[in-house]
């Protein structure tokens, strides 16, 4: 009777991650998301081994779902009364869950223009939102807010849910998971394309995989991808240019979730690209988009426009040479279509839906 | 590597489904969905063996996905050409994006005041919607549209597929594999409370439990309960008068999914409730939109209103003493909140949302 507590999910990989003790558990169900192959898509590629990784089918529809389970249940572990932490949108919803479901208040910072949808998922658990001016475009403002949100946090000892390495590291393990789960069900594939913004996402995917090899459960580390918009590719660019630290300037990226100017795991990504073979490549928002729609239509896969980059990417790390078409990839389907409304209503808005009478039919 | 085939989700109980042949097997992974315990509701209700099942985690957000998978399996066995059928929105995502995966065109009839949201989680992926006018609340205009699809679909060997054991009986065969997974992570609950529709929903997760007290992998029946609105409460009413059939009428209920006004399976609900020792319940629209809230609030479970109505009926059945606090019930998440984003916007619409700079933090 005790399901969906250890034994499943992101539990089932408990003795990997920090400890938590079964009282304090706070779960939805997260992780063990499907893994499923490419229909049509891989195919007419030419890239017939490509896997989509559906962490959008997570409770609140993305991957920070793992990520807020074991925040939450770190947090009622330590005893904190609340959470506070920042978010494009679809960490706020899903450690709006989690707290909700721990009893917890949880105060988030959110960018003026954040997506009324992603906004709405937030404040259907009762957190208390506050827009930022200037956050999701401006990096010193962005770096404002995580070191005030940092002080808040620990003058009040209040759980600081930033979900980066460099402010929750614990908590940022349970990305691992989504490595250790790949492993099981495919073995390790030759690359894994992720969206990056802050970073954390994609270090997380390494850290897993690295654990592997170190453990032995591996013998080869996948070429990890970071993708990111050209309108804030400032890792991608930063790579590229040899720098080992992204250059700097404001975001124009459309695409939520990935307009992050001042990513706080950068360090990470650059090891994670360099240990793993991998590379970085910047993507214009209109292939994000065109890759979203076709995802829906030639898969039956509906993703937000972060979600499909990593599709994006691979398209064109084919056309460039960087992988192979003989090659396993895994493309990580970070968040769920639901999750940008507004984005939905312009993919259907020139859809003809005749009304008729039923004996027109 | 045939993962997400055979061997997960509902394909984990592919010998007690219809058969379908590795190669027109279509997934998206489908079923296994989270089972979790109530964390505080079934508490303060003195209900402490509370279970949630959430089909809302399913791909595109409620059970319909289980039936779309079989559906386009079997089209696809049969070599049928295109797919047709009604829907008041989620049957429609659903079949849309398995048509989608599978490559067959897909023509849909809808009613007129169909949800936005809903109509759009169609659209994306390239169905064919029609609106009927009258379709929803007249149950005459409903009987037609059923009766015209199933002669379009014989006419051009297209599979119908209307979410009912009346229309399409092997498809809904795979509404069983949520009874299989409820017993195999709980055992035999005391009672599972479904939301009720056309009645397809509640028969197919009767006949799982049925078909495992025959096979002896249960020794005994869960009390099925029917939960309808009591703007739409054809089935109830009807039960409660020991007429065996439903009580005609229009629907006024404003809950999508569940203004069904000619429930396809009624004789099939009426069986149910007889052979488990069931009953039904009426519940008034508001009721259900508060247990949605404090779903949301109290476990982090942002459901659409018809997947909170089975929560509704378990705290009214408990008030009526048709079930004790002892018991183990399991209520049924039939879909996910974002199907109905105009609910969403009137859950959040008064929340304050100040706009501060990052130095009044
Ligand atoms: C859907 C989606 N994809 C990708 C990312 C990027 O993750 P990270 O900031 O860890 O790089 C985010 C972050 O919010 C996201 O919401
Ligand atoms: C979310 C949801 N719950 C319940 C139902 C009712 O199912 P049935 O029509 O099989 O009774 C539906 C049907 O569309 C639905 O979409």
């Amino acid at each position: 009777m005790s399901m969906n507590n250890r034994g499943s999910g992101i539990w089932l990989y408990a003795e990997r991650l920090p400890h938590v003790s079964e009282q304090h558990l706070v779960t939805l169900g997260e992780g063990r998301v499907p893994l499923v192959r490419s229909w049509r898509i891989g195919e007419k590629l030419g890239l017939p081994n490509l896997y989509f990784k559906l962490e959008s089918l997570n409770p609140t529809g993305s991957y920070k779902d793992r990520i807020s389970a074991l925040a939450l249940s770190l947090a009622r572990e330590q005893g904190k009364t609340a959470c506070i932490g920042t978010t494009s949108g679809n960490a706020g919803a899903s450690v709006a869950a989690y707290a909700a479901r721990a009893g917890l208040p949880y105060h988030v910072y959110v960018q003026e223009n954040i997506i009324q949808s992603k906004l709405e998922q937030i404040l259907v658990h009762h957190a208390h939102v506050y827009k930022v001016e200037g956050m999701g475009f401006n990096s010193q403002v962005g770096q404002q807010v995580f070191e005030n949100v940092r002080t808040k946090a620990a003058a009040n000892n209040w759980e600081a849910v930033i979900t980066a390495f460099a402010y929750a590291p614990q908590a940022m393990e349970a990305v691992k998971t989504i490595s250790f789960e790949i492993q099981e069900e495919l073995g390790t594939p030759d690359a894994v394309f992720v969206p990056v913004g802050g970073g954390g996402l994609l270090a997380g995917i390494h850290s897993g995989f690295s654990d592997m090899l170190v453990s032995g459960q591996a013998s080869r580390l996948p070429k990890i991808a970071a993708c990111q918009s050209s309108g804030c590719a400032n890792l991608v660019r930063g790579w590229e240019q040899g720098l080992n630290k992204p250059v700097p300037g404001d975001s124009t990226s459309l695409i939520s979730g990935i307009q992050v100017p001042n990513p706080p795991d950068a360090d990470l990504v650059f090891s994670a690209l360099r240990e793993s073979g991998g590379f970085g490549t910047a993507l214009q928002d209109e292939a994000t988009w065109h890759w979203q729609e076709l995802l829906a239509v030639e898969e039956g896969i509906f993703c937000e426009p972060a979600g499909a980059i990593g599709l994006a990417g691979a398209v064109q790390a084919l056309q460039e040479g960087r992988i192979s078409g003989n090659d396993t990839v895994v493309v990580i389907i970070s968040g769920a279509g639901y999750k940008d409304v507004h984005r939905t209503k312009v993919m259907t808005e020139h859809a003809h839906v005749p009304i008729i009478s039923a004996n027109e039919m």
